[in-house]
């Protein structure tokens, strides 16, 4: 019996998503006997409900190799989450019958917990309208949010980023404070969870290294001990590092960067974390700062991808057809942590409803008691998921980044389906 | 006639800056006949004027060789301008104590157009005061913006990374713009010239790749055209990416990010030129955006720095040991572009008199008529720059970057100086 696939996209991409994607096509054209085409959504599960797909098998191998070392999302992602089967049952079974159109019998979503969610739910609405489809997640997202697996990739290459950003940007910093710059200020992302902003600890060894002070959104932020802390450690190192996770929250629950806050004019103030908590630095101790803000350039530097991040993407995608093939449904492969030193993993899998709408956070003990820091824990967690390098191919001094064809499937439904 | 000699950074670092230091030192220790030791100011030329000075002859070869791969600045750096030579002649006759003091018969002064101008006037004055020192200028700005130099080391890795950056954040917003983003700002350095802004267009071999809009600091912004450039790039491509410099500037010449604009609630606007730029977009054309300021973290990106740029910073160091040993004074090395395709470059040297305080801006022909873009010429001179890759050695997933003992050398003045 032999079935095509669909392949989506979902959520906020990554720099190695492609990997995932390369993963899913290269292993379905090892078994031709049992997947016919691999679809790709185009713009993501938008793809499927307006019935606008790409076929890869209008791809060289060459072209599907490259995906191994392109960011960004090759057929286009979609921040679109499918509602409740409640309230809108209609987009479930529109995707329901744009698969049958199309002799899909196999669903592949890459994205994060929203997505397991909708995989899930797709997986059960097949059975009850006699269109049976196995449905299998591809873990993704920056914020290494999703429970049960051990970390999940895109993470490992947008820690790799801060690590290493951080690292360099001390060392830029700590050589001009005698005369300029006492406090920098990085800001990343991870609007829930602290963990990006965690990996910025891996660029110091010891306390005493930057980053002197991170901003976790798992810890509530008080101005005054803040303050303290960046006065004390500009008096002792000249300088003072500073991470801040655009999620950090002041006492009332707000964003840092929802703050009202008030200017020497007495203007409200806008921008981002970096800025609010820069601002802060100056008004209250009178210090010169710079801050950076990160945003899209940490979740799409592929140029300095994590290889055991790349391995890990392409890895669950290559899982997730074998186990398709092998007869799971609504299960995701995971990442499994056999040893810490030497690192160890291994691929196993979860059923999706383990990980449909969970976030992981932080635990608190990877988190130093005074909660600016991390802890031993954390940084043993951490430190191997950015190892390795996995440079992609260059031309002329730019990143010979894959560009796909991205050939249309011909659409088999009369009806137009209107997204919203 | 041996002599020491003197080495200091000064103003920004760059990601090469070390490369410099490392040419002059290794160059220095090849000529153990001539040179006895290089001393290093610590932060700069502070460091000769309080007698604070690294003896770099206390470091392994393996250590001096580390700074070829490690931003920052070693000794540390400064942005200390000495005055005129009427205004402050202490400064100068300090200066010229401490060297007499130390035997120091080598100036090498590492820095931009200011501090080229230092490097003469120390030259002078030593002749005046009966103590002639040799005065070698060694060339560095990620500005790009000094005279003679075909480029200026520490500009083409920047350059390398904002035009990597553009290209893997617009990879990112192209895949998510149906449903998320439609326009990017990223915000780059060059307050005055827009060398690097222009960087940014090697991301895109035509027009209509990205980035789609470069705001310069040598074209006035009128925020009208802007506005209708963004929306028919939104209407044509779903969106749009802009990359603006810090030193845009409005029609009254004030920045981008000075100006008065009022916020909804009438409150003004601070934050920088990408802030500024995103509300623009959002009151007027209601698009989603985000932005991202590089900041610091584009200059010391060594991780993905030019190897072009490597090799010259390290060569233009080494030239300015070879000059002094040739009895040249007062001169600085150029970088001498012979070839552009292929790409062939040579060292040369121009009198410190003709590259002091004079700045370089981009040639109008490398702006395209409309004033957003680069042109044709402008690609040629550019690209070269930013060609191939230079990887620092990494540990544990980080850059292995070298750390100096920075042995202080004692004192010999009883007389304390004070910096004002």
């Amino acid at each position: 019996m032999k079935k095509n696939a669909f392949y989506a996209q979902s959520g906020g991409v990554t720099a190695v998503i492609n990997a995932s994607a390369c993963g899913v096509i290269e292993t379905a054209r090892k078994h031709k006997n049992r997947i016919g085409r691999v679809y790709a959504g185009r713009n993501g599960i938008i793809g499927a409900l307006t019935e606008d797909m790409v076929d890869t098998s209008r791809e060289s191998a060459r072209a599907i190799a490259s995906l191994r070392y392109t960011p960004g999302g090759a057929f286009g992602s979609a921040r679109y989450k499918l509602k409740g089967l409640e309230e809108n049952r209609a987009e479930y079974e529109r995707l329901i019958e744009v698969f049958r159109a199309h002799d899909i019998g196999y669903f592949f979503y890459n994205g994060g917990g929203d997505s397991m969610d909708t995989a899930h739910k797709v997986s059960q609405l097949g059975r009850q309208l006699g269109y049976p489809i196995t449905c299998v997640g591809v873990p993704k997202t920056v914020d290494n949010d999703l429970p049960v697996t051990d970390n999940c990739p895109g993470f490992g290459s947008v820690a790799k980023y801060v690590a290493v950003s951080t690292l360099e940007a001390s060392l830029d910093v700590a050589s001009m404070a005698k005369t300029s710059t006492k406090v920098f200020i990085l800001e990343v992302m991870g609007r829930h969870a602290g963990w990006i902003a965690a990996a910025a600890g891996l660029a110091g060894a010891t306390r005493r290294d930057a980053p002197h002070i991170i901003l976790f959104p798992e810890v509530v932020f008080h101005e005054a001990a803040f303050l303290a802390r960046v006065a004390a450690c500009v008096e002792q190192n000249e300088y003072c590092v500073v991470v801040v996770s655009e999620g950090a929250r002041r006492p009332d629950s707000r964003f840092l960067a929802e703050a009202d806050t008030r200017d020497a004019f007495g203007h409200a103030q806008l921008g981002g974390a970096a800025q609010v908590v820069a601002e802060m630095v100056k008004a209250n101790l009178g210090l010169k700062y710079h801050y950076a803000i990160a945003d899209y350039l940490q979740r799409s530097a592929r140029h300095i991808a994590s290889k055991v991040d790349v391995a890990q993407a392409y890895a669950v995608g290559k899982a997730a057809v074998e186990l398709a093939l092998a007869g799971k449904n609504a299960v995701m492969p995971t990442v499994v942590r056999t040893s810490d030193r030497p690192y160890r993993w291994t691929i196993g899998s979860t059923p999706l409803a383990r990980v449909a709408n969970r976030e992981k956070m932080m635990p608190r003990r990877f988190i130093s008691r005074d909660g600016f820091a991390i802890t031993s824990a954390c940084r043993r967690y951490l430190e191997p998921l950015i190892r390795g390098e996995d440079y992609p191919p260059y031309r002329n001094g730019l990143p010979a980044y894959g560009a796909l064809k991205n050939a249309p499937v011909p659409p088999r439904l009369k009806k137009p389906f209107v997204i919203g």
